[in-house]
């Protein structure tokens, strides 16, 4: 997402979270002193997972409660954090799923790891191996410490039980997107469209838009007429955001997305992209391509050119723009303020449109 | 552990713990009901991970909780299953990191989804895939959830604090032992006998005895120095227990562990019992078997043979009686109640002594 995602939002917000994150880790790293060699490199690790991305999960919660009157600006912080490691360790244990060894254009955490422990001697099976498992356990513990900071904030029994909720609720639909991402890759169900487009929305909408949002609500006091039109906003544009990264990792500029154009194709993943190709002729000539692991270059072209010329690319462009299209009408009719509901047609229209 | 670990306790309390698990779950399960086909299975699979155990992390809560004159019943119920699925977590991921694919004597949930997938038609390689998606998915929601259910309880912010501190503690203690468990495997940590006693210990003894021990007195109003003898006497059983453990992983009888007397060699696992004996000039012989992903019966039994004679399993048999030896003294000289003095020291016993 471009960083003009939230135009009005002053770089002291992201230096705030940088703050609390920087802290967190800085405890956290301080403590892993005392437990061993490599378990400071392991948080050290983590900290290096969460950088690189644009905070937008912790503007939204924050700018949202600042611009509904919010006073709960620490805990506003502190969730806002807590979303930021949530994202970090979906990534993490994302890429594990997906055997993506590369993220933002750099070795991941379990690329890097393995990359350390061969550097160290260590052969390359144990190697491949000491990453993994070291991916597993760091994505373990931030989905525990992002709980935690959610757990821990300082507002009332109502709010905290309100966000307690919101976070079951972010996490649960987030694993349920990633297993039906997984189930349709490996063929366990029909790609028919709506599975696949609920799966799509299932994996970014609730912990990405629908829960920040209402989380920034809730520490402001907002009332359930707002928290249901952020959430409904946040599907919608959660959606659309979703199906621009489909679109992004196929036809994407590696420089730009950071990770390879490949890597769908050979991991068979069933996109929205993918299930409307697969209703046309076209996609007859090469759909033995999919799930091809050392797919090359000019077979990805081909089956770009397919998703072209099937009309999948329109067909999922029109998508996103009915989407955002839902989110900004939803927004300009809701009691938000003017200013907020500004910034989340804002949101709404950079998400449908981003390159990167 | 045998179920006599708590002689005292009745069936009551593993009845109370049961039935709030099994409340959590049919929750989840009848929620996943809205998110594909695939994940009320995925549900039931975490749920029947959790069986079979002895739910004796639980019964250290309510018990030391009931025994110190407690008056927060139900918190105890909710932070004992928190213990549970944390324990239960804890072992998906830690069979995924040790590809085992079998515990307690039967398909694991890597193993049964894998299983389930390849009676659907799917190949074993993707089905594979499928069975670890699985269990990174499932082990990340009962994580999370472990964690929900302690930052919900009903008490006061004091002790809502030190429990979330302390669950932080075991999580982060639990993971630290995990990985220097791993970096030994893949020769990144030299495997000296303190380093391994260390990791030994932090794998196992702070979530399953210091943890729950504690946890159970916070509840009941207990001062810091019940606490602190809690925690040393949970760190002391805990890698009695853990030791048992290892020596069980080799020497044990299959049909009571339910798990593969070769895996740990296999694994190329540097538990004290193999540091120790790497020490000795009897295991040049059979240096060369570790890790060796084929090995055979007979080549385990003739690693086991050099256990004994190099003297590890009785160096090891010492450690486990000094342990539990200083912590049962501990116990008696301690300010507890008689009863609960009694039991803990029957659990110190027991955890040494267990054959499975």
């Amino acid at each position: 997402m471009s960083t003009a995602l939230l135009t009005s939002i002053s770089q002291d917000i992201i230096a705030r979270v940088d703050t609390r994150l920087n802290a967190f880790f800085d405890d956290r790293r301080h403590q892993a002193n005392g437990y061993g060699a490599h378990y400071p490199h392991l948080w050290d690790a983590a900290r290096t997972s969460s950088y690189g991305g644009k905070r937008f999960r912790p503007m939204l919660v924050i700018h949202t409660h600042d611009e509904l009157g919010g006073a709960n600006s620490d805990a506003a912080i502190d969730v806002a954090a807590a979303f930021e490691l949530l994202h970090t360790a979906f990534l993490v244990h994302d890429d594990l799923i997906d055997h993506d060894v590369v993220r933002r254009g750099i070795p991941n955490l379990a690329g890097g790891e393995a990359a350390r422990a061969r550097r160290a001697g260590v052969d390359d099976t144990l190697a491949a191996h000491w990453g993994e498992s070291s991916a597993i356990l760091a994505g373990d513990l931030l989905i525990h410490f992002a709980q935690s900071l959610v757990a821990r904030i300082d507002v009332t029994a109502r709010e905290r039980t309100a966000l307690l909720d919101l976070f079951d609720d972010s996490v649960f639909i987030t694993a349920a997107g990633e297993l039906a991402d997984v189930a349709l890759s490996a063929g366990l169900v029909d790609s028919e469209l709506p599975n696949v487009l609920a799966m799509s929305s299932h994996k970014t909408a609730s912990y990405s838009f629908s829960g920040p949002l209402r989380a920034g609500a809730i520490l402001a006091g907002a009332d359930e007429r707002v928290l249901a039109v952020l959430r409904e906003y946040g599907d919608l544009v959660g959606t659309a955001f979703q199906l621009r990264d489909d679109i992004l990792g196929v036809f994407g500029v590696e420089a730009e997305t950071g990770k390879s154009c490949l890597n769908d194709f050979r991991e068979n993943k069933i996109t929205p992209l993918i299930a409307y190709a697969r209703t046309t002729p076209a996609w007859s000539s090469v759909s033995h391509l999919m799930g091809k692991p050392d797919l090359t270059n000019d077979e990805g072209e081909l089956l770009r050119g397919i998703l072209e010329l099937s009309g999948a690319r329109a067909y999922v462009e029109d998508l996103i723009a009915a989407f955002a299209g839902d989110a900004c009408g939803l927004i300009a009719a809701s009691p938000l303020p003017a200013s907020l509901r500004n910034d989340l047609i804002n949101v709404a229209h950079s998400s449908a449109e981003r390159s990167a």
